[in-house]
């Protein structure tokens, strides 16, 4: 639906009286204001950008649900991310977090996968260049935006990348805890599949106490409940 | 990995020190404050509503994914809503928009449809009674939280639904116009399967217009285009 794309060049000199959309009609856009075109071009290159990321919903991950038991894939996650974000930011290390930008880095925090494609997260060997081939896709994700959104959205994913600030570091501690989660909740199924054991799951999550050190004293719990049962190799 | 319910009840004259965590151990409560009980077991039943939820992502629409024309589920849905308000939020009609309150909304806003089912938004037989049956829903699965959650879920689901503040206004948008995209770049697939003519569309979705007026006004230059391509019956 490219139909904005299409839209003649307006011809200032054209512009003879107060165009209203509303008796213009979209039809005529040389009688609409010069900042109305730009509001309706900014919206239409927007809209692209949100048709683009629908792939989201095709990025599988190693995680499965807790019912079907089929791959999670990247956009259910994010949602996930963002309902537990809102339901556990009181178990945050800070008492004053701006939830609005730990939800807005989750939103994103997964686009670069559309095209760099999802890196399990005890894939040592992929991991090992993961940062650098996110980034090329950021810049491509990100750039498809007006520039002032570019640059918000890619500042946004490289405060979560960086795990400085209080907000990235909760967003980080919600992303690791998640899939900890599924996987309890499922037997084991990503982490036995892939022969991951008690210490790698340890050693790749404790920095979820960096965020909130509640959820990994309960992720912890978890952890030894699930070698206990059999679901996660010591 | 319902650990926590197990906990002993605590005994107050048990607790004869400062209990440490770290030292005590999470396998030894009777040492912990019941402060640090309290908040263990509240985040244990905040983690029992985040588990129940994720039958979000089996919940599935008449929507179709732009690449792969599966059916799209409602924690995608979700997560494209909240994508959609963080690049949109400009165009809503009011300058000041509280856009945590939006995405809290939209992020909450189908998980009555966990246990009410998803009705299609053209379903007048359907629709009749959704409301009550959503909120015998809404009772159930906001109750599944702490009380003072439960009455924080619940009131922002009641405000998504009532459609009177701005916030819920321009959710509402969000929630009506992503349908329409997603139909408008897959040939109107779930437009056509379902029989549903323009007249229908706009009279089911012009309410967009409450939420933004330039979404809208671009919702209906798609329409005319899905119309005049075929995609959608005149």
């Amino acid at each position: 639906m490219e139909g904005l794309k299409r839209l003649p060049k307006l011809n200032l000199h054209e512009v003879t009286k107060k165009g209203s959309p509303t008796e213009a009609g979209p039809s005529d856009p040389a009688l609409q204001f010069p900042a109305e075109l730009e509001t309706a071009e900014r919206l239409a290159q927007q809209i692209r950008f949100i048709v683009e990321v629908d792939r989201l919903k095709e990025i599988f991950r190693q995680t499965v649900l807790i019912n079907s038991r089929r791959a999670e894939n990247d956009a259910e996650h994010s949602w996930h991310l963002c309902l537990i974000v809102i339901t556990l930011a009181e178990h945050a290390n800070w008492p004053q977090l701006d939830v609005l930008r730990v939800l807005k880095m989750l939103i994103i925090h997964d686009l670069v996968e559309i095209d760099a494609g999802d890196t399990f997260a005890y894939d040592t060997h992929a991991m090992a260049n993961q940062h650098e081939r996110e980034a090329v896709a950021a810049d491509w994700i990100f750039g498809l935006l007006p520039a002032d959104q570019t640059r918000e959205f890619r500042a946004l994913w490289d405060e979560f990348e960086a795990h400085q600030t209080p907000e990235a570091k909760f967003a980080a501690a919600v992303d690791r805890f998640q899939p900890m989660l599924l996987n309890c909740h499922t037997e084991g199924a990503a982490w036995r599949r892939h022969g991951v054991n008690r210490d790698r799951v340890i050693a790749r999550n404790s920095h979820v106490a960096e965020g909130s050190a509640a959820l990994w004293k309960y992720a912890a719990r978890m952890i030894a409940e699930a070698v206990a049962a059999g679901h996660l190799d010591a």
